[in-house]
């Protein structure tokens, strides 16, 4: 089983993936697989991964080769499903057992388009996938927070080239959604505004760093963007649970995806990349009393992170946690904007 | 001038360096120059760089082709030293002006030799070189924290091939120094005691973690390691400030170094690598009464963290903050432990 570490000089929590146990070696072969023969993702491959726990298609049995989208547990996962998540102390350290989840979403059963190229109503379906496993994994109430993310090409962590999405639950809090939430719980404490809802309202009338706006959804790119054309993808109505959306606002957000996956393929030449969803923990993990005003209904906005993999962080970062970013956000949202998609 | 940027929702400053204002096609080029003429950090080509700041050399002129040591202002500096750190709002936002320093430390006039293959007195001069910039730029009151790193290869952000580290200094102390001072200050509180010495003794004791022991420093590899085969070197004795170690003590670390340095090289195959360089901040900016029980001199206590380039951080570590590490510590300083160097 995984172990969950804490390191106590930087505060923060390591897994120790030992399913994967990889030797020295192991670390020099890694490399795109692209031969189509081989692919687990594609049609007539389904015996190849574990049995599905979600898929999308028009009729039939489970595991056979007709869908649209297709959700599987990770071959080898973070975090496993089964156990519990003790907590134990060792000398000055912290341990605890690594339960979770780690699923694989197949956006499409061909090989060769990426994300970009699917149609409006094909990233529309996924979107479905991300909101019923949301849902379905809520039920589970030693999951403390579910991440979906999507790693895109070699040098943004992607090591299998059929595209995919990921998702891994935890039985903690992750640091990045705990300060987001917590900075938006102390930002409604002084002003009762939604820190997001303020953001969106400034970018709009500031417009230097809009690239897109749609009738319910913004793409901008952070004032401060830690690397070079990063994007934030907003609904521009609050809304703190991402799983809440109906089928016409995700009918909608497939559009403004697409929109930004095309901008970004096009101005930064199919650079590899990674897309976060932020949203709102499940509402048993939620801080304040649900439906009251000061809640996090009121407080949390969900929004989808999009970072290019263009440079490389480096002993700087990795020494002081500040970012250098050599391409300002105003620069980068007007060669977004100005994209032709 | 670069400009600090505060991320409201994420809580960090990140530096949008305009000098080097790279635009969508510059960051399809990137990769290492090992081009021997060209090389600016070769004997003869000294005029291709900015004037020299110091220089190990057994006499003559600045900037002449005889050093063994050589630190030069970077051409393309994420800082500047020219201005004032003033601070200001913007909407939401806050911005500072990028004042600071940075700053190359050419580790050796050879071209094609990496730092493992220095001599152990070559690799002290390095050493000298790092405690003679500390002390100089301690006098500019303006800058709150210096840091000292290095990156080995392409893959771990070195752009240049000819082996060099930098010095990067900051107007603000930063978050990694930030949290590691107010870890070693709040354990000190309750124990009385360093938290790295404790870690230290009870690694010692433990053993499973421990590289190589010399007489005053130790080579292990971290509990929580968030990646594989990550090392950290720490002297034995209590110690805050690397710029305070003479010279004979810098010689055992020189030795201590190249040995982590080749042990990495061997296990690993030369992998990419960067080494952080984690001291106290200067003198007027730490906190704490100095010379007075309880002040930053008894709970900190420097050292050197190295991290392999072997995996991509990808979307879960940037949207979670958790790390996934798939070789567990005890195994990679088994590894370690048994190269041969």
């Amino acid at each position: 089983m995984s172990e969950l570490r804490w390191d106590p000089l930087k505060l923060h929590w390591v897994i120790i993936a030992t399913e994967r146990g990889r030797r020295p070696r192991d670390f020099q072969v890694e490399r795109e697989h692209n031969g189509m023969t081989a692919c687990p993702f594609c049609y007539g491959n389904e015996d190849k991964t574990p049995p599905e726990i979600f898929a999308i298609r028009p009729s039939g049995m489970p595991n056979a080769a007709n869908w649209r989208v297709r959700v599987i547990p990770n071959k080898y996962p973070a975090l496993r499903v089964e156990g519990q998540a003790g907590s134990r102390g060792y000398g000055l350290y912290d341990v605890m057992n690594g339960i979770g989840a780690h699923e694989v979403i197949i956006e499409t059963p061909d090989h060769n388009r990426s994300m970009a190229d699917l149609a409006v109503n094909e990233i529309c379906d996924v979107l479905r996938a991300y909101r019923a496993r949301y849902l379905d994994l809520r039920k589970d109430f030693r999951l403390r927070y579910m991440v979906i993310f999507k790693n895109h090409g070699l040098r943004a962590g992607a090591t299998l080239h059929h595209s995919h999405s990921q998702l891994i639950a935890v039985p903690l809090l992750p640091p990045v959604a705990a300060t987001e939430l917590k900075v938006a719980r102390t930002y409604f404490g002084t002003k009762e505004r939604c820190i997001f809802c303020d953001i969106i309202d400034f970018e709009l009338r500031e417009g230097q760093r809009v690239v897109r706006e749609f009738p319910n959804y913004l793409t901008m790119t952070p004032f401060a963007s830690s690397s070079p054309f990063e994007l934030r993808l907003f609904p521009k109505q609050h809304s703190h649970d991402f799983a809440l959306m109906n089928d016409a606002q995700l009918s909608e957000l497939a559009m403004a995806l697409k929109d930004m996956l095309l901008r970004v393929k096009s101005v930064l030449l199919d650079a590899p990349y990674n897309f976060i969803l932020h949203t709102a923990p499940p509402p048993h993990h939620r801080p304040g009393k649900p439906g009251h005003w000061g809640s996090l209904e009121y407080d949390y906005h969900w929004h989808i992170e999009l970072v290019p993999r263009l440079t490389q962080t480096a002993g700087f970062e990795w020494g002081t946690g500040f970012y250098i970013n050599p391409t300002s956000p105003e620069d980068a949202a007007q060669f977004l904007r100005e994209a032709e998609v």
